[in-house]
């Protein structure tokens, strides 16, 4: 138990067992609480597939309406109060607010690091289309990859140095290489058609 | 001015032009700031492209060392103080930590949204794809779409739910009718190639 706990007036006190659902998405009860023991997950269920966001761990301190599912990966017992008292709480324990900043802060991170790359493997994909394309139609010769990289990347919806970053990664993984200032060889097309994600229908 | 931000110590006044960068990500010296007067934006730059995450107006609050882009949108005036001051501030003034906690809890929904998005849009990208090519292979005409929806889900990387969300949208939008208990037909392959996100070579 972390000692910035002890200090706090009394809560509800609720315990879950291993996958019982702490919160689900947009919980209407709102309340902020805090691992007294065992351990919890923050995870997005959906499009996403499921995407843990952050483990809550003891003295970990969170709020029950957000819109990720909170679920105990081990037997757990969870302190809470209604979120109207939240201001009081922090009054008596400002070490509160830090706990609560940093576990958001880490979640905001988390989620951060989630988007790139679900972004870069969308710009990564259309990439490897693209230079799947101009193979075919250069008949596998080396190719002009395009007038100025600039071009490419307003064309593949990204920036210039994410685009540099994927094309550099491709030639060093030995997919492309690179054989005149813009001109370019498709060496691994296979390889390049599963980063395409394009899937054969079966 | 709102009146929580009367009470605080003084800080250190910094004022920057429309367009300015008030913080850049990872940013190493690590303040914790509240707009006094003017407006900006959070935002992320690189493979999501410029995806505004929040704007902070005048009274929110907001921190410099996060992995994100902070702009001011018209002249602002920023008042901060270094992180280890936190939790002084705090003590001084406890609705700092609510108007924190309100502010990065607003950043953490437009993230959750921006992933639940990107992740949908690549699964709707993947299933038009693989209708297209079920479509050439059938000779345009109706087409069992797959043995089970759970296999096509696993297939495309996403759930039934989401699977049958995008399914019911294509049918909606006339993209695709269904013919029979597993079976469909593509109406429109020239809205669906797009949503594919294919790129000509050009």
């Amino acid at each position: 138990m972390n000692t910035w706990t002890g200090n706090l007036q009394q809560g509800r006190r609720d315990r879950f067992d291993t996958g019982a659902l702490i919160s689900a998405p947009h919980n209407t009860n709102n309340r902020v609480f805090v691992i007294e023991q065992g351990r919890a997950r923050v995870c997005l269920v959906g499009g996403a597939k499921e995407q843990t966001l952050r483990y809550l761990k003891v003295g970990s301190l969170f709020v029950t309406h957000t819109p990720t599912w909170i679920e105990a990966v081990e037997p757990s017992t969870i302190l809470s109060w209604p979120m109207s008292e939240l201001r009081d709480l922090i009054i008596r324990q400002p070490d509160m607010a830090i706990v609560a900043l940093r576990e958001i802060g880490g979640i905001v991170s988390t989620c951060l690091e989630v988007i790139e790359d679900l972004a870069f493997r969308s710009v990564e994909s259309r990439l490897a289309r693209y230079l799947l394309t101009k193979h075919r139609e250069s008949g596998a010769v080396p190719f002009t990859l395009c007038d100025s990289t600039e071009r490419l990347a307003t064309l593949l919806g990204t920036s210039r140095q994410t685009l540099s970053t994927i094309i550099n990664r491709m030639e060093r993984e030995n997919l492309i290489q690179r054989t005149g200032r813009r001109s370019y060889q498709v060496l691994d097309s296979e390889t390049l058609t599963l980063t395409t994600d394009d899937l054969s229908a079966g």
